[in-house]
């Protein structure tokens, strides 16, 4: 007997293609000799196909999606695709459509790994970032465009219902891990509506999580932890807009977005989860073969722990810190990394 | 013939009463010998006072305010105030009911001061950070609350005359500075409509001002090079939330909030500025006489430099660029500190 994982993979565009194929290699290699069986089905989505045919996400292609088990994506984009075409159109489209409301962002310091910060400590932490609400929403508009009398909206909203899953989501992890800490973050002094139903269902839910140590942070304050003193953190949750700008401050941190894995999860399991390495498709290394594949890995990594293959999850990232602990300063291209992460997880 | 600078000042809490004293010491200093009088009213505003009347800024202390040519101002708060009624009811009322549509934090990584990164490089910017519209216009809203079925709004609000204004000054101070360079900071891939007006205002005021490089950033992105690369940096403009968030980051690069000072300035001059440093009122610390008050003499010589005293302003700096230089690991108490600047600024 054996059991099939069907994937639905997304290149996209620029060093997308090129990551995926690593990650598709060491995925590979880690269920090799496993009862697991991939099957993965190519989606073309991105730049190239909107330059071909204007589409972005057709109802067709979101509907085979949800067929699949999970998606692995690449990375979208090209500088002459308007902005927001895509973001909003395809890859925001997808977590909305498909309920992705943890979007999960590990940030852990790898031994070896250079980081601006002169004394970071054991950096450790996973930023929960809210996925569907927020200001994320798209119910913005605008009034009287490119006139003086323009009124350029955006509106953040925020339920009972989204706040909790998340929440609740945040505090079952943060309960998994040693250190049982949890720290929300907002602006709750100036955003009062948004940040007393943060700060209310934290504290709520949170009566159901003893053990569980919550402290608070205003978002900014959050920002000079991060730099100051990021081994405070264990498990951060937070909105859809602050986890964005919190989350690349802690790939920077961490040796930047080229090692940022992330996963867009549907904790409920109603539609596939989808992920992917935070950085973009790098237009100007593209086609190269130099593209650094590890935070596609990683996010490999993220997807097995979320289809429950948490032993080759762990595989995965021991293979990465191996490697980064060893890697040295010689440019290596991106299928010698593959080929060394597919190795060391068969290893 | 003298000229009088008629200033009011709210001490507020913690160590905002002490901080002020130390700054005003300064004022008096560096005006020593200038045929400018100073003469100063005290405003109790602030926690102290809420808590005894439950009133944050009446408005009759509003219409005095208006009074006076600027307006210093310490910290307030204390943790028996909820979150967000001095914020919304005394901080942010004066910034909108005052017009301070430009809020300027400078940063300078002055040599002798520490910083988390390991190699910072030098770094000198300013953020023009817009300082009455965006998220922070309290247009917000909530809906059933403390039901499953709640729902919590925030709206950002932005307008044409909003953003030009303060794009306008940001290339102005762009112009006047040796590096003439701008990068503006929004998420117009997400936040489509703000950031799209945003990005067209830059464009077109961009158009006089053929000698500043622009370019941009979103905000995410903005927060990697802050650690990365912060002297890349010359002039940020962005909106109030990001602003917000940025500042409290390059605060934490350049020494942290106890040396970074702020101006929230009309520049119209419809309505007296007002200078305060980016800190709070430190409970912790409150009443021992430790605070630094370094951000408080800083943000009087953002005030100095508002209202045309640009020599004095500039030795103000100078007096803290020499101090920090020779301060060493020893501490000292807050009026040594402000004793320290005094002595300089007459020097
Ligand atoms: C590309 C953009 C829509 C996206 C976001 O803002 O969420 C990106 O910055 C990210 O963090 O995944
Ligand atoms: C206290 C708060 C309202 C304020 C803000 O958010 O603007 C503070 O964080 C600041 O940066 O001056």
């Amino acid at each position: 007997m054996s059991r099939s994982l069907n994937l639905a993979v997304i290149p996209g565009d620029g060093i997308g293609t090129e990551v995926v194929t690593e990650g598709l290699k060491v995925l590979d290699a880690v269920l090799a000799g496993t009862d697991v069986k991939v099957g993965a089905t190519t989606y073309d989505l991105g730049a190239k196909r909107w330059h071909a045919t204007g589409e972005t996400l057709p109802d067709t292609v979101l509907e085979e999606l949800r067929g699949h088990d999970a998606i692995l994506l690449g990375a979208v984009g090209d500088p002459d695709v308007p902005s927001g075409v895509l973001e909003r159109g395809l890859l925001l489209r997808l977590r909305f459509e498909l309920d992705h409301y943890v979007n999960l962002r590990p940030s852990r310091l790898f031994p070896g790994v250079a980081t601006p910060l002169s004394s970071p400590g054991e950096v450790d932490f996973v930023v929960v970032r809210e996925g569907t609400e927020g200001p994320y929403v798209g119910n913005g508009g605008a009034l009287r465009v490119g006139t003086p009398q323009e009124v350029a909206n955006e509106v953040s909203v925020n339920t009972a219902f989204g706040v909790e899953r998340v929440v609740r989501d945040a505090f079952a992890r943060a309960q998994a891990r040693p250190r049982r800490k949890l720290t929300y973050v907002h602006k709750h002094n100036v955003l009062v509506h948004a940040g007393h139903l943060w700060r209310r269902t934290v504290e709520r839910v949170g009566q159901e999580y003893p053990d569980v140590a919550v402290d608070y942070l205003h978002v900014d304050a959050a920002t000079i932890f991060f730099v100051t003193d990021p081994g405070r953190f264990d498990v951060i949750v937070t909105d859809n807009l602050f986890g964005d700008i919190l989350t690349d401050l802690a790939a920077a941190i961490t040796g930047g977005i080229g090692l940022a894995a992330s996963g867009n999860v549907n904790p409920d399991r109603t539609a596939p989860s989808m992920f992917e390495p935070v950085h973009g498709s790098a237009p100007d290394i593209a086609g190269q073969g130099v593209a650094d594949p590890t935070a596609t890995v990683l996010s490999v990594g993220l997807l097995l722990d979320h289809l429950g293959l948490s032993e080759q999850a762990g595989r995965i990232v021991d293979a990465v810190a191996a490697d980064l602990s060893e890697r040295g300063t010689a440019a290596r291209r991106t299928a010698e990394v593959g080929d060394a992460l597919a190795a060391r997880v068969t290893g």
